[in-house]
């Protein structure tokens, strides 16, 4: 297998992206991606779109988004994975690199969501859960979902409200210094839990936005890197992936998302090392309640005892993993195609000590960092380690 | 580059499936593949799953399917270039695959398009032209554009109304024999010129139909080919994929695919090959028209000599290249999601030849064959050479 690195990145603001077209927010990552490489756009040979869109007036967003960005004539193709499409997208392309298909590869996350009112929205991605079953019958929609993983892990661990909102308050706390996030504002534990309840426990402050925006990479075979001489590549040392059902009732139960649990074995593995390794990570923080899972699935802590991290501030910068440091989905912002590849963009800023402002930049020792991309329910999960 | 082989393939019934939902239909063609290819759904370790649906209420298609056919736990991604899903559901596979990161992939080519309304059906399709300009000015829509290609040939080269229709009778002649054509009946040129006209040249019987379908394929690493002890291991010996721009304004002329052009140029060097190796294909005859520009973007003939080539009977089996003796989209019938897939299904059968009834069994002097799958009006192209 081919050793791939990044070696450019591009992240637009995420927002209410409303002065903006579908491949008008595209271009606003792929640009600077391509520059950041330096590449020309004729040398790219691969693409993949990720992207859920089902509500698009553009219902085949891949070729617009190709044309306008002067990328058509290349491998193209749109990839989804419901949340997790960013991660898949990357996972795409890692592929096309590795198996010596292509020499350099674009991936390009993006999602306008806000063209469609919020309660729609909540419908069309509550069919993203189980749709015969528990939307058809029970009315299911993710706030729910995940109100159910919050009460049974509450119930089991003793967790509280409280440590839900400290992953909000984190969240904003490190948004409020990020130019691209959407939610650019420090909040106080009593605002979060004071906050209109969505599907209790989860108040609105424990939901991540609705949130239009787009990210970018350039991956590279090793050969490439050194024709480019790219200053500071970041290879990508270990990718897994893994899906689940989407029926709830066919799951061991809801303490732990078994994909993500999966998925990052098989990345550990393949880059040979275990979550003691990782510096700075990005995890699925859709809702407050998924990063305290996300930090027991990935290792970061044992069973059960992840709302001590949060509570401890293990976390946050300064502590053993500062995680989602640039305001997580929750701040950030979670325009679904996008989150995934502006994960990676993100930590590949970290990995090369290029975050500004410096404070939302994390202590580095092992030079290496962590994605991790959920889509549905844990339906699909995608871990991505880099190093430096 | 690991080499990758197809180990097991499944095809169902193409017509209107309305009597199964859209994982029964994938259930249709995934349960013979995985038989055929002697492994259960736990050694799947990569599902790509093509599909376009944006129509279907289940906005998330590949999780259901998955599910329902015991594939969770593996890497699930769904895919889509319009038209050409199947295909770049076959092209992610194969990545997989031949990077090394699994051993066992599994392709599933879907669609159910008979869910909805002609009209609306019409209507989805058409904004996989150039939404933006020619959708919402001109009201274009594939008939239209593909009506555009056919005059612009006629007025070049002098082919005529009548060549069309000889492509037609050529689908029909072939689905009349295959059970799992959609349209199993034979036509007369006849039939096919005095019928309706839906966008002159084109009539009724130079389109095809709107088809609910599923195809499937397991792929295999050189090593797992030999643990499977495969009988008949058809070997992915070239691949290539190529994209265009949506707006035909951008394109040089009408007379031809340019992105079918480059994907089968990157095919036919990495298998090193060309063309007058081909023994037997399946082409993208969405339209009659199309296949007339297949021959020739596919150096089957020179430039200008597609209609030379049906009227002189070398497509047909006895002539220089069995082309669509399936039936091909026109007549088989064209799910989109699946095609792609059907027609690496068709070609493998083909080569082990196991074809029935044998009358629609090509001869094979050189036991390879070529598949070319197009999205939009040449949006995307991937074609794949396959060789015992």
């Amino acid at each position: 297998m081919r050793r791939v690195a990044i070696v450019g990145v591009g992240h637009s603001k995420f927002g209410d992206r409303q002065d903006v077209n579908l491949r008008e927010l595209a271009f606003e990552a792929v640009k600077p991606a391509l520059e950041d490489a330096g590449v020309s756009p004729r040398e790219i040979s691969y693409v993949a779109v990720g992207t859920v869109g089902s509500w698009y007036e553009e219902l085949f967003p891949a070729v617009p988004v190709a044309e306008y960005c002067g990328l058509s004539g290349a491998s193209l193709v749109r990839v989804e994975a419901a949340c997790a499409s960013g991660g898949a997208a990357v996972h795409a392309a890692y592929m096309a690199v590795a198996s010596g298909l292509t020499d350099v590869a674009l991936v390009v996350g993006i999602e306008k969501m806000r063209e469609v009112d919020t309660p729609l929205m909540v419908e069309f991605l509550g069919r993203g859960g189980s749709y015969l079953w528990e939307f058809e019958n029970f009315g299911m929609t993710f706030p729910g979902y995940y109100a159910l993983f919050a009460t049974a892990y509450m119930n089991r661990y003793g967790a509280t409200e409280e440590d839900l909102a400290l992953v909000s308050v984190k969240a904003h706390k490190y948004a409020a210094i990020n130019p691209l996030a959407h939610l650019q504002k420090e909040i106080s534990i009593e605002q979060a839990l004071n906050s209109i309840v969505v599907s209790w426990p989860l108040k609105l402050y424990d939901c991540s936005p609705i949130s239009d925006g787009s990210a970018a990479l350039v991956l590279a075979s090793e050969e490439k890197v050194k024709e480019l001489r790219a200053d500071t590549p970041i290879w990508i040392a270990g990718i897994g992936s893994s899906s689940s059902t989407a029926n709830l009732s066919y799951r061991e139960d809801l303490l732990g998302i078994e994909s993500a649990i999966k998925a990052s074995q098989r990345a550990y593995k393949m880059a040979g090392l275990g979550p003691d390794r990782i510096d700075v990570a990005s995890v699925h923080d859709c809702f407050t309640i998924a990063e305290l899972l996300a930090y027991e699935d990935l290792g970061f802590c044992r069973r059960g005892e992840g709302y001590k991290m949060i509570r401890e501030g293990e976390t946050e910068i300064g502590g053993r993993i500062p995680v989602n440091i640039d305001g997580g989905l929750k701040a950030k912002g979670h325009p679904i195609g996008a989150t995934g590849v502006a994960m990676v963009a993100e930590q590949t800023k970290q990995l090369r000590e290029e975050v500004k402002p410096t404070a939302r930049q994390a202590p580095l020792k092992n030079y290496t960092a962590l994605t991790h991309n959920v889509g549905g329910t844990g339906h699909y999960c995608y871990v991505t380690i880099l190093k430096r």
